[in-house]
């Protein structure tokens, strides 16, 4: 019987705990089949390091508790492992590592880049006869995985982003006539404007914010998007903008701005404050903005019930599939009906995703390009679904210490 | 049997709609003794325009919704009136409207600014003959009203600060060794830091974060702030940083920076862009930072129960004020006793609580200038406590819309 390796990659969401809680404790219901399961510490980091936490020493409640837990108990890490032939050395040491843990199992849990690096340690192994099931777990609040219904995090920042976008039009649709008059709301998305597009669920009726979503797929064009603002408070009384980071021009720069030392692309709150500049020195409106940054990933207060379970059942999905004989597979979620929300777990092979971005399809962005589709809307619906809170105690969502031995030798 | 008028001031909070909600309420069930409850269009600006909404066209079902409804449905504004003397027009303009509709009762429901506006208007209408009943009902996210225990508002505020700060410091943690090292959680706060208190509630043990917390009441220090920032990384592995808006130099200036077009003192994201921009050049340490802005005092998915039941009772402990003959107060919470968290409602003059302005208490803040005490925990802990849910529907809190006629002739 042999052991298990399971790694957190890239950033964090509200559910990627939950997927490791499903994952683990499904191993221990099939403890007959599978030994130890090993948490990398800081993700792939602690497999190279052989930085191991042996997750037996975690508590049945303890163990239950990352069900509701944000952030990665174990240690994330953005750490890519290049080509095996040009980097040989690193793709050696991981195995040593797992040698010497008597590793077979490898679950990889990350986004895109995550799943080119398990395809790169699949076929390593099986260059070097090394007998490795690897089972690449998605997760990512990009929802830019190809061959997935959606990605675990996405639903609960999609969740919170629309949440938040709904309060704070309320907000200022109550102060609009003698105060703030256009607000500007950043949210994640380098390259894919599917947390924006979220954002677009918040209206209930006609002329509620959002009013405006700029997209990293739609070219910004200032002169249509200032004339649309001026419209807007003109015709409503205020405008609601809901700004991906990675919005460009149309010759594909960034947006530029001065932030005070947060100058690069995509770094948080250029956009914003780019946005709240322009639209102030053209227009003269007062402004208000918020940048929701990782609250927008961390918030395990107001999880998509539907995320969560997900997230959960691809974790124990992951380890059935491992001792049924499968590798060098990413687990995916397939939509079966929108209403009902419908869906089971398939795979894919990972170098089908690896690398792979999908952006939001073009029925999914109204003729206007600052909106989104009624199809948008079926397909964003059932993924927010469901509330499930967390324990709170002294008023608080409780999320409490857990200390994790780390085992490095062997 | 004569009529009441309702108005909203400054920004609106999570829980004003809950205050209008037990006002309406019940002057609903004192319907012998009170007639209509009119509310002020965008508040006072309302009165001032004979801009009033008759709130009988609110439903039961609508009028219960308010209770858990963030922003102001009526509308509020910032518009405070000056002194009688000088500002005579203003003062006649409002009693015109008061006597053509027939008003007896005036209910402000404010800050401190609020509260002054409050009683000029009652020695104004004292000196003019006119019988009102003026009572002031405390509303502030600040938390800087004197003569009472706390503002409602201010609970759920906090309440989402402490657990936003909370749910990112795991975040942050779990990838400080390869990315984020500190984080940077501005919040608002001008004069007082009780919000930026409240996240100090935020920390389930030692070494979680908020490690360093910057008040208005205490002076900024760089060179020292530095140096603890960068003790912190390298005692914690990382470093969450929470700050004032109005945090000043020991010279009483505001910390410098350009983030492209907010300049002036006290614009969101001013001290946050500026704090990530020091730390970066100084120290070289990875950031993010958030702007939570009005999604603090418009987070109606996490609002305080203690806090919510407050605004609630506040608002129809008003009616009953005022059909008992009281006016020129405000209405006050005073506090029995902070576990069991015992309190009832008191009242004050007007007048000592103008334009007054509650910092924070230096029994509050601990002798490093960058934490709170056990003393403001036990202040602190009863405001936030417990959890009252607004309904959801779609995966979203169900804030309805609710139209308005306005009524503008009588």
């Amino acid at each position: 019987m042999r052991n298990a390796f399971y790694a957190q990659s890239g950033g964090v969401t509200a559910v990627i705990n939950a997927t490791a809680c499903g994952l683990i404790e499904t191993a221990r219901r099939f403890s007959l089949q599978m030994g130890t399961v090993f948490a990398g510490c800081d993700g792939i980091v602690g497999g190279l390091t052989n930085q191991l936490i042996d997750t037996a020493q975690l508590t049945t409640d303890q163990l239950a508790s990352l069900r509701h837990r944000p952030g990665g108990v174990f240690g994330s890490s953005r750490y890519p492992l290049l080509d095996r032939v040009s980097h040989r050395d690193q793709y050696l040491r991981l195995l040593d590592v797992f040698a010497a843990n008597d590793i077979a199992y490898f679950f990889y849990n990350g986004g895109n880049g995550s799943m080119q690096t398990a395809h790169e340690v699949a076929s390593f192994a099986k260059e070097a006869g090394y007998s490795l099931a690897v089972i690449g777990i998605p997760k990512t609040i990009d929802n830019d995985l190809v061959h997935t219904d959606t990605c675990p995090g996405f639903g609960s920042a999609a969740k919170y982003v629309a949440t938040s976008v709904r309060e704070v039009s309320l907000d200022v649709a109550a102060m609009c006539r003698s105060s703030t008059q256009v607000y500007v709301f950043e949210v994640m998305g380098r390259h894919a404007g599917w947390l924006a597009a979220a954002a677009g669920l918040a209206a209930q009726c006609a002329d509620n914010g959002p009013h405006l979503i700029l997209f990293p797929e739609v070219p910004f064009n200032e002169v249509d998007f200032l004339a649309r603002v001026k419209a807007t408070v003109e015709r409503v009384g205020y405008c609601v903008v809901v700004a991906a980071e990675g919005i460009c021009s149309p010759t594909g720069e960034a947006i530029a701005c001065d932030i005070g030392g947060v100058h690069s692309h995509g770094e948080p709150g250029r956009v914003g404050s780019a946005l709240v500049k322009r639209i102030h020195e053209v227009l003269g409106y007062k402004l208000h903005w918020t940048l929701v940054d990782y609250l927008q990933r961390t918030a395990g207060h107001l999880v998509s019930a539907t995320d969560q379970e997900q997230a959960y059942a691809l974790g124990a999905a992951a380890v059935e599939k491992a001792l049924a004989g499968e590798s060098n597979i990413m687990l995916t979620l397939e939509r079966l009906s929108d209403e009902p929300y419908r869906w089971l777990i398939g795979q894919v092979a990972l170098n089908q995703v690896a690398g792979a971005e999908r952006k939001m399809p073009k029925a999914f962005i109204d003729e206007t390009g600052y909106h989104i589709t009624e199809a948008c809307r079926r397909y964003l619906l059932p993924l927010i679904a469901g509330e499930s809170w967390p324990p709170y105690r002294d008023g608080l969502p409780d999320y409490p210490r857990i200390d994790l031995k780390i085992s490095s030798a062997v």
